[in-house]
């Protein structure tokens, strides 16, 4: 099975696409730009959708949930948004169909159409403000932390699985302050729990800082971003957080009374991260024989294996073991398919990314042992049946661990401090990575490396962005030290 | 605030739209027949959706997702389907919105027509089948057992909070399978599930049967029910399990080959349940005083309330009574806002349906006992604080099954045989409720009843469906004992 991979040297881009289709974890529609889920793919964003909504929870957050639907007139409101969001989007503008007159099939039918058109939510800012314009009506109303839960469809022109597609699911976290201090804070802290969940489930080490005036939202005053290194030494933007200041209120007429009975606009924030976490999940840890899922996030922690088929004393000697492994809440499959042989197991079981793998044969167990495989170093080891489950429990902790060590140790080989222009393209013509360099803070400099060079500036990171000498690019003073890289 | 809820008695339907509104479950939407679902009923959701989850798991299912949009072409590949689904739904037909260049706001861009337009899913199985056709090559793939937790859209004319909206959220499980036997289990399984789900954890009596001919999803062989009477004693149908027979998969040309290399066609199942639950359970359990929430589906089982506000004293004791209840599983939340008077929490509470309510008082302190209320009974009784974590859990336990009892007494009493017509009619003219009559089969005799009286055939009961004398209406031999009755 692991042959049927393209190696990450000869061609990163077809090994991506290679294990998202054979790890099991998409399928292409017959909808332009959308992606089937899969099982497999789907139970990855189960767990991390389960873990980020206790967090939010929390840090004091509730779900609701709001419309699919925007209507048309909505996006224009708020003047940035709809530069951004309006254009590329699914408009609905009938809602009937009726048999076809002319012949078989069934057509639109031309007197159902709608009087203003519905455009499906690319983000929900604009209908959540308008309904705030009634939750809200004075400081007890205040904070109003609601996160939603939902898809969101952005008619994207070039579409990758999970990294860029048309429909995708996600969280989009819209809160109302009294202040801008509180806003600006709550922004920070669900930056905050994003780069925690990125870093402690995902294993995923991420840089965190705040995007130039050219990468913001639209619509948001400052947005926070985490950047994680994928192993082709590009950055993904894995999460955002926005202070939106007060656009949204004075778009939507969202004002509160204080208790002095005096009106005020009110403040917001929104957040969100989607499927493309997938996306990056995969690029992160996987290798030329499949995907690695970190422990934490796998549906399926431990698949057993008997070698070379079961029998009686095998499935006898499993069944103790899945007991043990699940009363310390741990997730455990038994493959004891008769039609297919150990190797062809093993193989899949390492293309879907389980972590652990425990081969039980007869000769081991005269030993009364077992070998347990570790999907991320590979290594095999004889281990007793006596105190199974704590040794795979610590071996989860420490795959977890492992995985994101090597990701970091990766990212610090592939981060280069910078200081003059040729160095930073010789850089990117090479082996590409993050680069950190001075920046003057215009939008010229950012634009003009961007057009020479591909690379944009990711984040000004929230460590160490004192700049250490002038703009590599203009040479005028510096305002920042910023993170430079290619990026998904 | 109790009082501004309409009676039962008065307006039942304005009384419904006072509790979903008045409890905070739901807001009224800008977009037509939409609405938005507030965090307090969400949260109800989020359980509903967490238990059936479970359910679903243990029985086998794995969740995905398929995509949003639907191309027109598919809702036609299936004769019976198109009629019941592909007339009334929201038409995509363009991917660009443009400014105005004839003033302010967005228009359609007319250049970003699609080529074939794309449907808003009002249900999957179009798409499902047309990708199981990829799945399924080999017996080895089935059974295929794949939930979906969706969004859907129905153009409905209209429509009533939870009840029947344009957009719903919803779980619709789609199964292939070899044979038709494993087919006709399936589709019973998930039935049972469903009536399981409904008695156990929304203490809502169900009686369970199968769908008249008439009554059926369009493409179903036979279509399962479960049906739960209302308060003003019309049914509501709550969940559907259907036999699908080979429709989908000769439509999408789903075959397997089975161990000799025979070709089949592929059997399949697909059932649902919505958020039409939270209507259903709003109408069998809430009051004149508001919404009644299970305790297995409350958010929050527990609302203390400090008498007549918080002090450090009561603080004190109310911190270790939550640690106690939340340590037996029990989630509770302490009401110490200072600015609301205890009557106006109590009143608060019960509007929102928390199942219990602790008053703690210095009074009681005293004596060391709190005042523990119940919403089902309104009952108040002086409890030790010794040992209360152990009285709530009882207490909670004693509340569920009250609700079931209640709910279940009151259909019995609304229940009725019949064996004229006159008697029927006289009875649907009264009080309503289930009448079970004798009924010839034919779909004649069951329009004319439901022309004449609105009432239609519910379900062939699964227990006692022989009939007792000849039909009712036509006097002709009796095939089925059946359930008529009004419904939502």
């Amino acid at each position: 099975m692991a042959k049927e991979i393209t190696p990450r040297e000869e061609n990163y881009s077809q090994w991506y696409n290679d294990i998202v289709k054979k790890a099991g974890l998409i399928e292409h529609s017959p909808v332009r730009g959308c992606m089937i889920i899969k099982p497999h793919g789907y139970a990855i964003w189960e767990n991390i959708k389960a873990q980020l909504d206790k967090m939010f929870k929390e840090t004091g957050h509730v779900n609701a949930y709001f419309p699919l639907l925007i209507p048309k007139s909505f996006l224009s409101k708020e003047a940035e948004h709809v530069e951004g969001f309006a254009k590329e989007c699914a408009v609905v503008t009938h809602h009937r169909l009726m048999n076809n007159p002319d012949g078989p099939g069934v057509v639109v039918d031309p007197t159902a159409k709608l009087e203003e058109e519905l455009i499906i939510r690319p983000t929900s800012e604009t209908i959540i403000w308008d309904t705030y314009r009634n939750w809200i009506k004075s400081y007890r109303d205040l904070p109003l932390l609601i996160n939603q839960w939902a898809n969101v469809m952005r008619w994207e022109m070039r579409t990758r699985p999970f990294l860029r597609t048309a429909e995708f699911l996600w969280q989009e976290g819209h809160t109302a302050h009294a202040t801008q201090t509180e806003a600006v804070e709550e922004a920070r802290k669900m930056h905050e729990v994003y780069a925690r969940f990125a870093e402690d489930y995902m294993a995923m080490p991420v840089i965190k800082g705040a995007k130039s005036d050219s990468e913001r939202f639209a619509g948001a005053e400052d947005t926070y971003t985490i950047e994680a290194m994928m192993q082709d030494g590009k950055a993904l933007q894995a999460g955002t957080s926005h202070f939106l200041g007060q656009n949204f209120a004075k778009a939507f007429d969202v004002k509160y009374l204080d208790a002095n009975n005096k009106e005020h606009l009110v403040w917001a924030t929104s957040w969100g991260v989607s499927t493309r976490l997938i996306g990056a999940l995969i690029m992160t840890h996987s290798d030329d024989d499949g995907l690695v899922i970190p422990p934490r996030l796998a549906a399926t922690q431990v698949a057993i294996v008997p070698i070379p088929k079961p029998n009686e004393v095998i499935n006898e000697v499993t069944q103790q073991i899945m007991g043990e492994l699940r009363s310390a809440g741990i997730s455990v499959i038994y493959d004891d398919d008769k039609k297919k042989r150990p190797g062809f197991k093993f193989a899949e079981h390492e293309m879907r990314g389980i972590p652990v793998r425990i081969g039980i044969g007869m000769r081991d167990l005269e030993n009364n042992v077992v070998e347990v495989a570790r999907r991320d170093t590979k290594e095999k080891t004889s281990v007793p049946v006596d105190g199974i489950a704590q040794y795979v429990e610590n071996l989860l902790e420490e795959i977890q661990a492992n995985l994101f060590n090597k990701a970091k140790a990766f990212r610090e080989e592939h981060s280069h401090e910078c200081s003059t222009y040729e160095e930073f393209k010789a850089l990117l013509e090479g082996k590409g990575g993050f680069i950190y360099a001075n920046w003057d803070g215009t939008p010229e400099t950012e634009l003009a490396i961007k057009e020479e060079t591909g690379a944009t500036i990711r984040c000004i990171p929230d460590d160490n962005s004192t700049p250490t000498g002038p703009c590599m690019y203009s040479g005028k003073e510096a305002k920042y030290r910023v993170l430079y890289a290619k990026a998904y």
